[in-house]
């Protein structure tokens, strides 16, 4: 039974033009890029090509590029980075009420352990922010303001424009954004939107595992998170983890390419899945992402009426993954916790329909004829 | 003309037994470890299996093993985590000077951001640590005790077993031990070393890049490092780096079957270069390291000589990489430094010393002809 993976969001499946671009990584070009001699030499040019590269792809210059273990320590660098740089001068940090796990549990530990004020905006019940309340929230004390660009549970896009404007008009604040779900599926210009630093994960976009990349536009004031040798500039310690970069690069190209055809296949595939839920399933679902240029085109959250269903997600997920259907409750980074998503609680469900929802987002390998087997799986279930 | 690497101390190749175990790591074993359904589940089994191994090898229980991006992360989330977690009550680390970058580094950042005080232990000239100051720098402030177990430009092999019995005695330090270099090289049990914490890297194993392993005492207190979802048992976020894992997991079980082996051959080719030193250059080299179990098998750090030879070390690497042969001038984390070596520096050298010195490190792929050729190319350029 062929698996049909529809969790995308969660992890991507290696591209196999990526990997093959590894295999030389993994056995004769094994250098260590801080190696003076040839084969550190060729380790080097190549993560410093990735580097140009990736600049290029996010308008960004390769000096502002800088690599890390993945999208929790990109925000976890960008986050502890800036509040530890300004620790006893300003003490309060806005967000969001549905950030990632990496950026709600680092703003809950820079509460606990340094006390640092946290302000968490509110959404509307597509996870919209509301930037009116951006403006009240902002204190002479405020050094930064994080807020994801899109939402890796609901597939929201936020205006973080609007973010940067309104911090740029007030002083000196620090405007961070989680960018990991938004790569590879909308354009994006770091300069254009204004901000100030910029979190990117690779296993996101058919990449490997295990590679992150943080933008910190020139001039911002932040501290090294990953303390060691002189790599990265100084900004970063550890030996870069090069078959990763080469994959990453690969994924890059890739994106490049073919970026234009993966969206309006994502597109494609979300309307065939919205089209075929209304038409089998009708009332007995709602959808909590847009279909449009509002919300991400490859992630689709959908939430089964509790008025008139009774589905607890946990148990839809195990009786579609025995028919090898892959999808996911919500992101895959709090599926250990034992609550419900924090995420579906901000946007005004209660734990009992939060409990009933289910994220699908698709991928670069998914067929139509996916999404027609998942709908024909979930109506026998629900039926 | 075919690379005589003698530089393992910085990386060593992936062996390609590891690189086999990890190609379905990278195709279609993809899933996310967190992930609920089949492919999410097999890559857990295969994290927790590699859990197990690894506990066991070490001495530790599954439950002890914590796996990160390095050994730099290792080493930050060790010191870090500690310090944090007793901030405003403890603000006292004893740790040597020649620390990895990764901890002195640290060290640098805790003292001049959060205002910890920062005692460095003394050497003697082959880097061994005296453990009768440690008695003296202990105060009731202390917090932690971190030395590394062996020296990576040295190999030096320090008996960190002293520090655990002077920390108990005292009172609730932890004791941490950086112990990079030893693993694969020395048998390792942590329970006997009676440390807390004790940092491993996959990259100088024979396994990939991008993994570290931190050991943490069961009970010991430490603040999470890396902030995100509930992997790690919610004391590392971030999606695990499952191809990684998997080829540790080899690597891990090779030095099971062949560290043994291994090590007779490191000392082998270690004997086989000391002795064509000599014969060969005679006078015009001093080694800082020890032919013996004081040290590592596999380092030998060599200073050439200030008083009868004018050896620049950077010189000396570049014209030995025209011979395709590559070995460094001290540790690739400060190879971007401007600064002669810390720790050449720490056991008595002055700068010029300092930078007529390199280190030669063996590995399991050298060839007894890798150290004639070596020696030969070496007489020729000084010669």
């Amino acid at each position: 039974m062929e698996l049909i993976y529809l969790d995308n969001a969660a992890t991507t499946p290696i591209d196999p033009r990526v990997k093959e671009i590894m295999l030389p990584w993994l056995s004769g070009k094994f250098g260590n890029p801080s190696s003076v001699y040839k084969t550190g030499r060729e380790a080097k040019v190549m993560v410093e090509d990735t580097r140009d590269l990736f600049a290029e792809f996010i308008g960004a210059k390769p000096s502002e590029i800088y690599f890390s273990s993945g999208g929790t320590e990109s925000n976890n660098f960008a986050l502890k980075g800036t509040a530890f740089n300004c620790l006893g001068i300003k003490d309060h940090i806005i967000t969001s009420a549905i950030e990632h796990s990496s950026v709600i549990d680092t703003m809950d530990y820079l509460n606990s352990r340094f006390g640092l004020n946290i302000t968490y905006l509110k959404t509307n019940s597509f996870g919209e922010i509301n930037f009116d309340e951006l403006t009240d929230a902002i204190t002479p004390k405020t050094a930064l303001i994080s807020l994801m660009h899109s939402n890796n549970e609901l597939g929201i896009i936020n205006e973080i424009n609007n973010t940067s404007l309104k911090a740029s008009k007030i002083g000196s604040i620090i405007v961070h954004s989680d960018m990991v779900q938004s790569l590879g599926k909308v354009n994006i210009n770091v300069q254009n939107l204004g901000i100030h630093l910029a979190s990117f994960s690779s296993h996101k976009i058919y990449g490997p595992k295990g590679l992150g990349i943080l933008y910190i536009k020139r001039g911002t004031k932040i501290d090294k998170f990953m303390h060691g040798g002189k790599q990265e500039r100084d900004k970063r310690g550890g030996t870069e983890n090069t078959a990763a970069i080469a994959g990453f690069s690969k994924a890059v190209e890739l994106l490049k390419s073919e970026m234009k055809n993966d969206i309006k296949h994502y597109f494609g595939l979300k309307s065939r899945m919205i089209n075929a839920l209304h038409t089998e399933l009708g009332n007995k679902i709602l959808l909590n992402s847009y279909n449009d240029n509002r919300s991400l085109p490859n992630i689709l959250n959908i939430t089964f009426n509790p008025n008139n269903t009774n589905i607890d997600a946990d148990t839809l997920l195990i009786k579609l993954d025995i028919s090898n259907i892959a999808v996911s409750s919500g992101s895959a980074c709090t599926s250990g916790s034992v609550q419900p998503s924090h995420v579906l609680k901000a946007i005004g469900y209660d734990d009992k329909s939060a409990r009933s929802s289910i994220r699908v987002s698709f991928g670069r390998f998914n067929k139509e004829s996916d999404i027609d087997k998942f709908i024909k799986v979930l109506k026998e279930i629900i039926n």
